[in-house]
């Protein structure tokens, strides 16, 4: 499995990424599953993906061929679609296409690859939008009432972030709450592994404003996530029933 | 859905459920998930439940019938029953092969009834044990490394308890541990739904020692929700990253 997710805040959008990739318990790998596109300062499009590894990798590569080909346009490279709503159409029909066409195979197997996906982005002058690709290339937006989104095993960090997360958070508590939403998961999820990626962009900044790759043993991580366990103790121990 | 979990702590056992069912979104209803069956002084078994209602419902009863029926023995019967293992494949045994008519059936539609169990209980001069019956009725136990069972919808709530829960922990933190354990499901998954029916068992007294149904709107659950909503706040806005 995977978790990935990220967050609409009016000070930008912030996302998190874990790197784990199994098939069955012993066969376990780390792969990015954080992917961005960007002509800095024009246009920015980070993409996180969960599920089928076959599925999310070809349609990355998709995507990344539609915009070398020199006869892209704006319907086929996210690169130089006219919106960021068009971003998320193609986004879905690449992953729809590539998954269709595997499925046709699988399924004599009585198997299936599905996945899903995360696209944030920013055009010059335009507003950031976030939206999550559905398996079947459908997809929702994240909205002020909604601010985050999350694909893979999302349940055990979910509980922080509807406590803390909103349209006012910052950038900097948006950060602190996806990576504790993670250590969350970390903890109670095997198939949700060490190293981690990390970024931030900032409203406005049509780039990758932050950006960092977070390894097992990470001094900082951990400290935050040791913190937080004392937060949760000591609160507990001091709370009557 | 549901949510159940049972601690098996030193001090005892605390055991809590939620009461909500619904076929489908449009058709909720509210039905005890908890079911004693004691002999006070000699003998308490607690039954929480989780999956298909008519499952349960009729796992439940045939359990009782067992217990009226004049001829009851250690071989049918909870209340006889030699041992809690021996209760523990009563109930498993009881639960596949209502499961087993009612899938035959089912099956036909392409639907089926799944469901399971946690079985808490102590006999006078034996040790408290607690197990989780799978849908097939094979089942494992809770242990000193492992000290709580979960059934249904057992994500949001895990972390707490990964983090606090041990077997040295005692009843009243327990209680806490689990209330904020349903707190945090109940905000984040509307399947899971008040009110809650919390029992304690302490070590030694094999009967129920302690009892209560929470109500939606009961002051003191919504006043500990409070709080922990404010020692969540509080410590993640103070927490530097």
């Amino acid at each position: 499995m995977t978790y990935c997710v990220g967050l609409l805040l009016n000070e930008g959008m912030v996302l998190l990424s874990d790197t784990r990739t199994n098939a069955g318990l012993d066969h376990i790998s780390s792969y990015r599953k954080m992917f961005t596109f960007e002509v800095p300062g024009e246009r920015v499009i980070t993409i996180l993906t969960a599920g089928s590894l076959s599925a999310t990798q070809l349609t990355i590569a998709r995507l990344q061929e539609a915009i070398d080909a020199p006869d892209a346009t704006g319907d086929n490279s996210i690169l130089l679609a006219p919106s960021l709503l068009k971003v998320a159409e193609i986004v879905g029909a690449t992953l729809w296409s590539v998954r269709d066409a595997m499925d046709q195979r699988l399924k004599a197997n009585g198997h299936f690859g599905s996945a899903s996906m995360i696209v944030a982005g920013q055009r010059k002058g335009g507003v950031m939008r976030m939206f999550l690709i559905y398996p079947e290339g459908n997809f929702i937006e994240a909205t002020a009432e909604t601010p985050f989104l999350q694909v893979g095993e999302h349940k055990y960090g979910k509980p922080i972030l509807d406590r803390i997360v909103r349209s006012e958070t910052t950038l900097d508590d948006g950060k602190k709450a996806v990576l504790l939403s993670m250590d969350s998961t970390l903890r109670s999820n095997l198939s949700v592994g060490m190293p981690l990626d990390l970024a931030v962009i900032r409203e406005g900044d049509c780039r990758l404003s932050h950006q960092r790759r977070i390894e097992a043993g990470d001094a900082d991580f951990a400290k935050m996530s040791a913190a937080w366990s004392r937060v949760l103790r000591d609160g507990f121990l001091k709370m009557k029933i």
